[in-house]
């Protein structure tokens, strides 16, 4: 493609991964030469090596690795398939492709035949038969290279929105995030390679719901209480997960999270802070663990000891949503994780597990946009009213 | 909210659709004050009185009425529904609110009680029970106003995004399309209350897959083809269908589609080419019959008489996706819809049924993205080799 057509920053970051990629992998060339077994060494990825770290409040890889041997008949079969997607990877690399996750399972699924003299086939074996596959030797090459897969230029689709007093460089462009009108910026999939150039804001939002994010959005919240506003339209991304982050590190700026208040609610949240337990390699990257549960909270509903609630009776009656068996099931183990173990998260499960409701931010809304956006947010914020 | 907040362009909607909701709905009181029975006249949208446009090529509400009478007892509850949700729209207008469909729920959700002179409860009604109670009164309200939801703002959450050459007014702001970095443009809720400034495109790319959408932005498609480029993120939601209209209506542009070669891609086309059964009200403003269905298509998996195919045979081999049962029931019944009975369409899901073969836009990009982006769309285009 020619050079007008991508951004030089895309040029830059091709660069850099390529060159970390081939040195990776040069590294088992020279062991070749030396006559040495072919072994790669990768962390490994399971959960007795994802470990919850109490002080940076992270959940981490740990020290653990396995070995790849080419000469292990056990293991040749995903070494064959490590080496086979980092040549195709490192292919697209340095032929400015960007490929994504599946066609990159497109671009390496073929069958491998054995042939005798003759011409008969004596074997055949697919490099692989599902994405699934694929997708956990590209995490093998993440976490071997220390590279995360946006850094190798690899796309996917992105959910994520934001608004807000915010320039930002990406591509070759400059973005002011407060000039969108009524629509937004949808949040690139490599965010990293994003500069932001200046800010004038107190704190970052993010809203689970898309609908409730256009609300907000509609009403003036950001700009009535300076702030970045932004959705993750459901469980959010990975590059809706590191923009908020880089938000919280670089800018210093506080993330309150806004869930409906069941289970699926905070499990959004502690994607958000701690990161998810199949994907621990990446959390030191993409979790955020100063973000905030802003709400909705048990307390918002029913009120405590020092708080009255934001619901009347009646409201409670007409809001409530009964919790089904999934919920209570999802709220036993959410409190079971080791970052879930505060006194305030406990006692906030344990008053879903007693009331077995749950609410949507909707029906918050639904008390009048002016009740959400102008009253029961910034009171939250105000009052310190969120859970860590 | 105050006056900075929101935008001028809203205000003026706000006066707009409080003034047909309050004409529409002060005939009933009129009806009362003579003593006639309390009746709304409501267009049915029943299968029976949605009618296929052959001319127009649009699926539109016939001219078929349903009478909904207070008087009538199976009538009663249903208008009680009707003149409670046009109160709370009517309401939210008036009051600077941006309800969405959810929370119009919550808003009117609640127990309507009969007590006797003692106090004690004779019986007791909800006003509806589920979302999709409310959703049909919301919908009967728009067929009876001839407003539609995004003019009574009310907001949703709205998947779609687009770049391109194309410079917009949108709330308070003028936005540059071609000016989003590697991050997109994600389109309003309410997209008839943009204002196109200028444009230098030749046509409009929908693309269903957001992944896809990444990579011909950040490969610079619309750079180089001039154009404008927008995903649907899946099944298009109503504001990305009504932005294409607009596109295609007013900027006099060319839409042509893209999706995976199977009959949930061929649906996707159909809802942005006709509109769906179930919202055939909605069709004239929100489908756009003059577009086309680009891929990718059964010739260019398996080539015919005219043409060769875009795969070789071990590429055939090694991306074609076996159909499932549901698919092929799928095809079967599309087979059958009014719009797809052309010698074209015939002929495409007649290599469907007799291949029983699928492919995803995913397998073209992994045969490059530059095959993707700069042969096979243009190409197409060019040859005008698409299906109406």
């Amino acid at each position: 493609m020619s050079s007008e057509l991508t951004s030089k920053v895309d040029k830059e970051a091709r660069k850099r991964a390529a060159a970390v990629l081939r040195d990776k992998f040069l590294n088992l060339i020279e062991q070749l030469k030396k006559g040495e077994p072919l072994i790669m060494e990768i962390p490994m990825r399971t959960l007795s090596n994802a470990i919850y770290d109490e002080k940076r409040k992270l959940l981490l890889l740990g020290e653990k690795k396995l070995k790849r041997n080419f000469l292990d008949l056990n293991e040749a079969r995903r070494f064959m398939q490590t080496a086979l997607m980092a040549s195709i990877i490192y292919d697209a690399l340095v032929n400015d492709e960007y490929p994504t996750i599946r066609d990159l399972y497109y671009r390496g699924k073929h069958s491998l035949v054995l042939k005798s003299i003759d011409g008969k086939i004596i074997s055949s074996e697919n490099t692989w038969d599902e994405q699934k596959e694929s997708d956990s030797v590209i995490v093998d090459i993440e976490v071997f290279t220390s590279l995360l897969r946006e850094e190798m230029l690899i796309l996917s689709k992105e959910k994520g929105k934001v608004v807000g007093n915010l320039r930002i460089r990406s591509g070759n462009d400059i973005i002011d995030l407060s000039k969108t009108g009524h629509g937004a910026y949808a949040i690139e999939p490599t965010p990293d390679l994003i500069d932001f150039i200046d800010v004038d804001a107190e704190f970052v939002l993010v809203v689970e719901k898309d609908a409730v994010f256009q609300q907000l959005h509609r009403a003036g919240f950001w700009k009535q209480y300076k702030s970045i506003l932004i959705t993750s339209a459901g469980q959010p991304d990975r590059a809706t997960r590191r923009f908020v982050r880089r938000l919280n590190e670089e800018l210093k700026l506080p993330v309150y999270i806004l869930t409906d208040a069941d289970p699926y609610g905070w499990y959004i949240f502690s994607v958000f802070r701690i990161g998810s337990i199949s994907l621990s390699y990446e959390s030191e990257r993409l979790a955020t663990p100063d973000a905030k549960f802003l709400g909705v909270s048990m307390s918002d509903i029913f009120g405590n000891a020092k708080k009255k609630p934001y619901l009347s009776d009646i409201e409670r009656k007409n809001y409530i949503i009964k919790a089904k068996e999934a919920d209570i099931k999802r709220a036993e183990e959410i409190k079971n994780y080791e970052w879930f173990k505060t006194k305030a998260w406990q006692e906030e499960i344990n008053t879903f597990l007693q009331k077995k409701a749950k609410l949507e931010i909707e029906a918050m809304a639904s008390k009048g946009l002016k009740f959400l956006a102008f009253q029961y947010i910034p009171e939250k914020i105000a009052n310190k009213d969120y859970i860590s």
